[in-house]
This record gives C-alpha cells, sequence and structure tokens, in this order.
C-alpha cells in the first residue's frame, strides 16, 4: 500500500483469488510458444478469465499473458469477465485493434461493465493484454494544447475527473506525452465515454495526434484522465 | 490548485466560461421563492444548462440552484448538458429520486456522456443539485463488511478504481461511513454502472445499509469509489 498516502486497513486479509494456474503462450496459429525470462517472471502478475456468456457462464478460458484473438480459442463473444491480477486492456478487434477497454481487478458480469460506451454497441471484445508499465507512484503526463506537441501545456502526475474543472480550457486535447507510467483518458467528464490506454512503454510515450491515442478514434474530446495502477 | 499536489500550468488562462447569468429559485409548485444569505453566497459557484435535445440542441435552461422537476419548466427530456461550474447530482425522477449521475464539469452532449449505465435505459434525467459538501482537500470515507458498520474496516481518503486491487476482499461493501467530504461510489471497477453520490451532509454521513445508497439501489455491489471534487 506504499503508494497510498492515507488508508487503513484493519483485520485485512488476503485477497480473495489465491490459486495460481499453469499457463500457455499461444501464437495466433495456434502454436504453443517457449516463454522467455521476461515472461516466466510475469507469470502470476496477471491473471484473467473470461466466459462466452454474462454472469461467468459457459465455456471459460483462463489467461496470464496476453490473447490476440479470442475467436481462436473457439469463442464467438466474451460476455462476462474476472480480473483476479490486473491491470489488463481488452480490445474491440483481434491483435489489439479497434475500441478500447480498461480492465482492473474486479467481476464484470456483462459488456455494459466494462465498456462504458453505450451508444457505439458492437459489444465485441476479442483480443487483451497486461498493462506491464503501470506505476501508480510514478505516474506523469503532460497534455498540449495542439498537435505535435505545440501550444501551451499542463503537466500532471494525479487523477482528474473534470479537465475542465482544474483549468483546462478545452474539452478538446490534441497532442498527449507520457512522462511515465500508464494513462487511461476518457471522452467525457467523469471516467466515461471512450477509453484511450496510454502508456509510456508504447509509442515512446508519444501521441502526436488523436488517431495515435486508439486504430478507432474519430474525436481528440478527452475531459477526464487518471492513472492506472496495479 | 493547492488539493492538487503535482502539477504544472503553463501560460494557464481562464475558464472558458466567464459569463454569470441572473437566476431565480423556482419551487415545485412554480412560484419564485426569497433566497437566503446562503443561496446568495452559492450564486457563482454552481452553474448547469441542460437541453431538451442532443448536442446543446432545442430548448434550454440554466441553472444555478436545484431543479426538483425540469418537466415544470416545459421539459419533456434532457437529452444533453453543460456543466460551467460544478459538481452537481442528476436523479432519474423529480425531486432527487432514483438513479444518481454524478455531473462534474464539461460537456455531456447525450444521455450516455452521463448515465454511465447502459443496461438499464430509461433515459431520464429529472431533477438535479448542487454538491455543496464536495472537498477534495478533506475526503475520508469508511467501508464495513457488514451492515450497520459491522465488521471489519477499510478507511480511505483517495480514489480507488478497484477495490479488489486495493486488498477489500469482496464485490460488495454492505455499509459506508462518510466522515468527512462527498464520494461517489460505482458498482463495477474503473468508474462504471450504478453510481451513488454519499456525502457527509447527507444521513450524517451515515449508511447503514444498501437502500440508503440510493431510492433504486437493489445491490450492495460497490467495485470502486472516488472523492467529488470542486
Amino acid at each position: 500500500m506504499s503508494h497510498r498516502s492515507c488508508c487503513d486497513f484493519s483485520n485485512n486479509t488476503d485477497s480473495f483469488f489465491q490459486t495460481l494456474y499453469l499457463c500457455q503462450r499461444v501464437t495466433p496459429k495456434g502454436e504453443i510458444a517457449a516463454m522467455n525470462t521476461q515472461q516466466m517472471e510475469q507469470m502470476g502478475q496477471f491473471k484473467i478469465t473470461v466466459w462466452e456468456e454474462e454472469n461467468f457462464q459457459g465455456k471459460r478460458c483462463e489467461f496470464m499473458l496476453e490473447c490476440q484473438n479470442i475467436m481462436e480459442r473457439g469463442f464467438n463473444k466474451i460476455r462476462s469477465i474476472k480480473v483476479e491480477n490486473g491491470p489488463w486492456v481488452g480490445y474491440e478487434y483481434p491483435e489489439f485493434q479497434g475500441q478500447q477497454f480498461i480492465l482492473e481487478k474486479g467481476d464484470y458480469p456483462r459488456y455494459e461493465a466494462w465498456s462504458g460506451n453505450s451508444s457505439y454497441r458492437t459489444e465485441h471484445m476479442l483480443s487483451f493484454r497486461p498493462i506491464k508499465c503501470a506505476n501508480h507512484s510514478d505516474s506523469k503526463v503532460t497534455l498540449y494544447e495542439c498537435e505535435d506537441f505545440q501550444g501551451r501545456k499542463f503537466e500532471m502526475c494525479d487523477d482528474y475527473p473534470s479537465l475542465q474543472a482544474m483549468g483546462w480550457c478545452s474539452k478538446e486535447v490534441p497532442s498527449i506525452k507520457v512522462n511515465s507510467g500508464a494513462w487511461v483518458a476518457y471522452q467525457f467528464p467523469g471516467y466515461r465515454g471512450y477509453q484511450y490506454i496510454l502508456e509510456r512503454d508504447r509509442h515512446q510515450g508519444e501521441y502526436r495526434h488523436y488517431n495515435e491515442y486508439s486504430t478507432q478514434a474519430h474525436t481528440n474530446q478527452v475531459q477526464s484522465i487518471r492513472r492506472i495502477q496495479h
């Protein structure tokens, strides 16, 4: 709890989920790949279980490493999720394309629990991966008034449910540099609407234009932003 | 910005919205009520504009004080909102009943931008009020394992996008005491699903049973919680 400055657990117990499972890494072509040292180290750090039906029913599959396409495991859809160790990011399409969904530890009994954007209801989540660079105690991001890191800027290391309430003068953020950690930016205030996962370890942390926020982004509207934490 | 420990505005300018408007307080019966000193003091601290159509079109109305029933202003529905000074809480039904929606400064061009719970699509927001006790620099809440503040407890003064990730052993929170400030608790991780506005200045901050979280609550599921700030 060192990264939280002010909290207290009384009679804290271990978490619900203690069991670790065997893990394989399966490539998009279905081969079982050898895990390197880094991947071995990550075992146990991340765990997600997905079900084909709502409320944790039907076919299930557990993952401790990324999944490039759940349909190759015989799934038509993912309709419920439990994250036992996270965070993860889910994607609308295979190979980490399309709309993004932040998935932190907890229960997601149906699509609405993770999508946060009901006006765009394809209800697909077909690939997902762990977010490895999340480090809550060392998160910094810079927002820029114009594309390509031009214009006025705003450096921050805290969560902002309303950028406008904090003095950002627009509902738009044309470019973003992630200096450290991992962040999730949202279209609307209060952490709602389209979600964009922004990481120091991807794009070198540089998002020069809104179409780099996501392969699906068609607006530079960003009205809230927060850190992603382990 | 004193309540934010680590941020920096470069060339910060004034906010978008500077204009103040005349204000009336209209009772449920349509009378214009005299404002007391406290209400006068609040003028300028809160401002919300609502429209009958999406994307800030059609009939509009501005408020700087609570509205118990928007239908008494001739509205059928509210389909878009701009919060210029907040925070506010919106309610599904007149007189602050039913599902709750936290409304912080920013633009909400359609229902989905504030509801966060697309599985329950009545699309009503018929009353709203300012949240007066929000004080980000002094927020503390205690979660309890059982109803009536019994069992193990967890005191916190920070935002938690996943209570389970922080060690809370269940997806349920049976009772909550707000020691200071105002909070919003959410059904799902990552600030999604049903929203419950919990304030020190209401219920004396005591929520002994989940049916006190909201008149519409039918579950004690709470998987994320965060402070509300001015």
